[in-house]
């Protein structure tokens, strides 16, 4: 089978000096696929049997897409006498800015086991000559075939989530620098206060603590891409009914060796109450209640533990004897990027 | 091929009672296996062909395991005239608290990937039927042959990280109430200020900002399991070689869509330097100084940020006016487990 590619990742200027006739390969500054390269540039001959590849102007800040040549792009290309296959299958990757490279997931879809293995050697050759660091390839679901034939090639698991996983791989011999993935779950406890200074309790029907005669504050994990206030007004709806403003983050609680041994951040954060009407969520929610902070605070589970029971001291201090908690603000961060972040500090 | 199998799921006392001739499967409350059982306990005959199950008795709270037979097993427990495997694979579970079971990966290391899919087919049915909900199943790196297999019977990936993913699968129509997996990377920034009023900053030498005529504080992700002033002080010794304790937790900043999607928190600890002699790390750090807070202040990435231009008056304010972080104490928990964790708060 001839394997010949013709990855381009050079200036859009210097290109037409690349492709002559002894390059198999260049590379080309280009965000997404050839398509201006295919329409508009021609070169007289081509020879597929050099496989020596130039790197010389592979640039760090490049965002490079590799491209091998289907039966389309050589013929436009190259005046050819040898047999290729008609569109063959093609991994896209771009460069990072720390070196590495990060494939396209959607231009694995199609791939078969075997024909993925081979295309893997083949970039991992390349990559590998172009002194490339880590390699990132997420694989969907629906490809999970394709899971162990990457693992054979001495990939391992990154990070994944519902319908993807990410693996990687460390090129150089020096020890991998790679940052490792999501490690923590964040979540978020409400501390609602009604103006008869009774804050709202629920009972859980599962957990840890279900069916137990134990009243703690509504709680949740933030969903993807939530922020600590809009996860506790979500949460506190959702359970109990009762519809609430934020005031400020009391505190947070940082653990370790949680649910299959990730880490937890626990951020309560102090809401008003602007409902009172209780509706107890069917699937959950075993009782909820509006109880006065002492007789929360009086829980035997509760005084029991010295970390819930500092809880429940700050709880009755931001009630009397005006703790304050951390307020906060949505700013635009421009630094590598435009995007807003929220950022917790004290008063100013 | 003789698929029996003798799980048992109910108190140790009523185990005899369980285990008679017609029963093919009960259930065991232990924590681990059944080799007590193995030694101890034997029935006279035993129907392997029945397939019905029993699970009245299956409880929530139970620690289950789940027992497949081996050969032996079935000999001392039964009279049987049929053949049976030799040491039959065996996938062994627990169940969670939330009405789930969660397979032990230990369980499933030898399986081929024909035999773990009749094997799980057999379990899923099981649980099915005992009105099991979620199902964690964590397969090692090594077993990546098995990824495809669970997927092709609906486990999706929940999470991962390098050693093993887990897959999970909602067995109940409902919607799936699992909760997700780790969503958050989390950092730290290190404000470490010496005696003249000068605070440690870096340039990086890869990354967003690498190569660039920027200074930034000492920066770098929390280690699995670690606390947040312990990553500062290690960050501040690996890029800087200066020795410091921690102080307090100045500000922290919430932000979503980062690498591969994922969301980051970003905690600043002030910190109070003991040695001040500065040594790059080679691999990462380009240049390391000591920088007047209002030359850092000054500088135009930062100023164009709105988010770092308040981190900076934060910073700045920290030196000067008073402006008090947030202290923290390491406390027991007591609630679900015994387990020390950090409780971060504003003073009382």
């Amino acid at each position: 089978m001839l394997r010949t590619f013709f990855t381009l990742v050079m200036s859009f200027r210097t290109l037409l000096a690349l492709v002559t006739p002894g390059k198999t390969a260049a590379f080309f500054s280009c965000t997404s696929q050839l398509g201006a390269i295919r329409q508009s540039h021609t070169v007289s001959s081509c020879d597929h049997r050099l496989k020596a590849i130039s790197f010389g102007h592979c640039q760090r800040h490049l965002n490079c897409w590799r491209q091998i040549c289907t039966k389309r792009t050589l013929s436009a290309l190259c005046t050819m006498n040898s047999s290729v296959e008609a569109e063959e299958m093609t991994i896209f990757f771009k460069e990072d800015t720390y070196g590495g490279v990060i494939i396209d997931p959607k231009s694995i879809t199609n791939f078969s086991a075997e024909a993925f293995g081979a295309e893997l050697d083949s970039n991992l050759e390349t990559w590998q000559t172009c002194n490339k660091r880590g390699v990132w390839l997420k694989i969907p679901t629906a490809q999970s075939h394709l899971v162990p034939v990457a693992v054979s090639r001495g990939f391992d698991f990154h990070h994944a989530s519902p319908g993807a996983a990410m693996l990687t791989k460390w090129l150089p011999s020096t020890p991998c620098t790679l940052p490792h993935g999501p490690s923590h779950q964040v979540g978020v406890g409400a501390f609602v206060l009604n103006e008869s200074n009774e804050m709202l309790v629920v009972q859980e029907k599962s957990g840890p603590v279900g069916g137990m005669d134990f009243w703690k504050v509504p709680t949740g994990l933030i969903n993807s891409g939530e922020d600590l206030g809009d996860a506790a007004i979500r949460e506190v709806k959702e359970e109990t009914g009762v519809d609430a403003k934020v005031d400020s983050i009391l505190m947070f609680r940082h653990s370790h060796g949680f649910n299959f041994g990730t880490s937890d951040l626990w951020f309560v954060v102090k809401m008003i109450p602007t409902t009172f009407e209780l509706t107890a969520q069917e699937s959950e929610i075993a009782a909820v209640r509006w109880m006065p902070v002492e007789e929360f605070q009086e829980q035997p589970r509760l005084k029991n533990s010295p970390l819930h029971a500092q809880v429940g001291r700050i709880l009755a201090a931001s009630k009397s004897s005006g703790y304050e908690g951390v307020s906060y603000t949505k700013l635009l961060s421009r630094i590598s990027s435009s995007r807003e972040a929220y950022l917790y500090h004290n008063k100013l």
